[in-house]
């Protein structure tokens, strides 16, 4: 943890210490408002993902807006926000070992606690913690709709795991998890439409295929925030977890836009400084791969038009501009992070910003949350 | 920050919550003393990087066996470890802006502090500070012995900064950084040898320049785990900078060793469990992008030929194996940070284990500390 902190509230955005990790209050609200408007008018309901933010300040926003809840993808993530009030969390991943159940257990009295299944197995043993713990647990049978990782086959599997459930005393059989991780970064929309009719497809006969047994779906979720309008198309999608859009990366944005997908604008950024500068169309800046997280590619750079980061090492970033270009040691540069939530989970606190000044500071209260 | 530990001292390896990071403690202590060992005799001094580590730990570890000091890469990292009783730490990288020279200032008050110069600005800056706290500063002249990211030409403008920090008040001029990073992974003895012969003309160089101003140089500072050994043969450095051989992460095993170089062993590990089983010829594991750096490529499998880790997203991984394996649901699987210091930073603790129980747990201070 920083010894000290980067900034205190009121003070100006140019005075704030780098690097640093910045949220335009105005862009941010915006694209909680279009997220909303896009739902409006279906009776899809909106479960966002929290692993983007780990935020409690924002959960509590999204849910304030209508929300009906948020997920997470840890057990450990999801005890933050418990403990800051959040009282709807579905953990979309499989829960794996002793230590991990008995802790969703000790939620699972708290708060309406959901996870995912893909075996057998992992029914009995949630099963079995829920029964000695007296509590009731939403099971999701997680399908794997075209993302090859997680999930069962669409249809007869996805049919007899949902019947485990569905028989398992302290389980509500809740629902059928349908994510489509990699379609959420194919370029084209139409690339994503087909990944999501696929996906939709693979919903759909498994919603068949567990019906024929009797037992009700009441839920099919999924969705990122570079699909979701095609899953709100389905018309098979209930519920939507798309987490990135409060903040949009430089990832996201990569994506070409389809004609009704809302327009996200960026809201978070690496605020970082210029340290060196003796090399002609050159300068490094105070943020590397500590302050950014590069898995989908270096960060972009806001608002300095022919301005490239083109290298990360562990504090340094080598940023090339046009020779024509006069910058200062010292000098801000903003910039987009490649991936948002990785990036987020570097740090301790977003520090929020509206006119050139500092609004709030949020703390990241599940950083580093990984059990 | 996770709400529950891990594990507790004399737990069993194998009951550690997961993903976590864990230190081999027989490997780790005999790669400190396999360093030790390969600059016995020589007077080069070692001033390991705790970038790697951010723990004071492990910093009070090294000092313990003949470092002379630390060194950091921020300065609120510095902090950290000043905090923990650390006395002589040299920052490599130039510190720039109000806040982060005032807080240097502090530290200086507290321990003998060194950084960095590749500009007049900088060396007027940090001398007016020293003077109005009434610190003394170590300062080194960093010059660009190949890396092309910060410092200056060798030779005249190496004489010409020095000569700014020999004349400065508050500041005492240390010497050279002749730090040369890209060479630290170049895949060949040879070429890094090639690499750092030219790092140790530039150094020389600049020396001859600024003795010839009738000033000293005291120190020729430098060298990391991959090429330490060449640094060590020029006869031209003084002091070694090597970092991630205390734990040897996967990108510098791939380095092909030299006749010479010590046989550091993996040491650290990140400890993740099976928590999907659906496919054949693959698992997908509980440790993903927020547990494993991957900015030089996905982490290592340990001890389990054939199997592969091929795929982070944020919190799964997917590992492919031999059809003939036999895996199940919680079974742990030991990786191997593609490179440790991003990884690291991700932690709040490293679980230090012997003879397959947890004998002590460290914390990781300085986590975040990136201002």
């Amino acid at each position: 943890m920083t010894p000290w902190k980067a900034a205190k509230i009121s003070d100006l955005t140019r005075d704030i210490d780098t690097p640093s990790l910045v949220l335009d209050l105005d862009a941010f609200e915006r694209n909680l408002a279009k997220m909303q408007m896009s739902l409006s008018g279906s009776n899809v309901r909106l479960r966002p993902h929290a692993k983007s933010h780990k935020c409690p300040e924002i959960a509590l926003r999204q849910i304030e807006m209508g929300a009906v809840g948020i997920c997470c993808q840890k057990v450990s993530e999801a005890a933050c926000f418990v403990d800051q009030g959040i009282q709807d969390i579905l953990v979309t991943n499989q829960v794996v070992g002793t230590c991990k159940i008995e802790h969703l257990m000790g939620l699972a009295k708290r708060a309406r606690m959901g996870v995912l299944v893909d075996h057998a197995e992992q029914v009995s043993a949630l099963s079995a913690a829920a029964t000695a713990h007296g509590a009731t647990l939403d099971v999701y049978v997680e399908v794997d709709v075209g993302a090859g990782r997680c999930g069962v086959p669409p249809g007869n599997a996805a049919a007899i795991l949902a019947h485990a459930v569905h028989n398992a005393t302290g389980l509500n059989f809740a629902g059928l998890q349908c994510y489509h991780g990699s379609a959420q970064h194919l370029r084209t929309p139409s690339e994503r439409q087909e990944a999501i009719r696929y996906a939709t497809e693979c919903a759909l006969q498994s919603r068949r295929s567990i019906e024929a047994l009797g037992i009700t779906v009441p839920v099919i979720t999924g969705a990122g925030t570079g699909s979701f309008m095609h899953e709100l198309d389905s018309k098979v999608f209930t519920e939507i977890q798309a987490g990135s859009y409060v903040f949009m990366d430089r990832d996201y944005a990569n994506n070409e836009r389809g004609p009704n997908d809302p327009e996200f604008e960026h809201a978070l950024f690496i605020l970082t400084s210029v340290m060196s500068i003796n090399q002609k169309g050159k300068v490094v800046v105070d943020a590397g791969l500590k302050a950014s997280s590069v898995d989908s590619g270096m960060p972009g750079v806001w608002q300095r038009p022919g301005y490239l980061y083109i290298k990360a090492s562990d504090e340094h970033g080598v940023v090339t501009l046009p020779e024509t270009e006069t910058i200062n040691l010292a000098d801000q540069i903003w910039l987009i992070p490649g991936h948002c939530d990785p990036t987020v989970n570097l740090y301790d606190e977003i520090i929020c910003v509206r006119n050139g000044k500092v609004e709030e500071i949020w703390p990241i209260s599940a950083r580093g949350a990984v059990l």
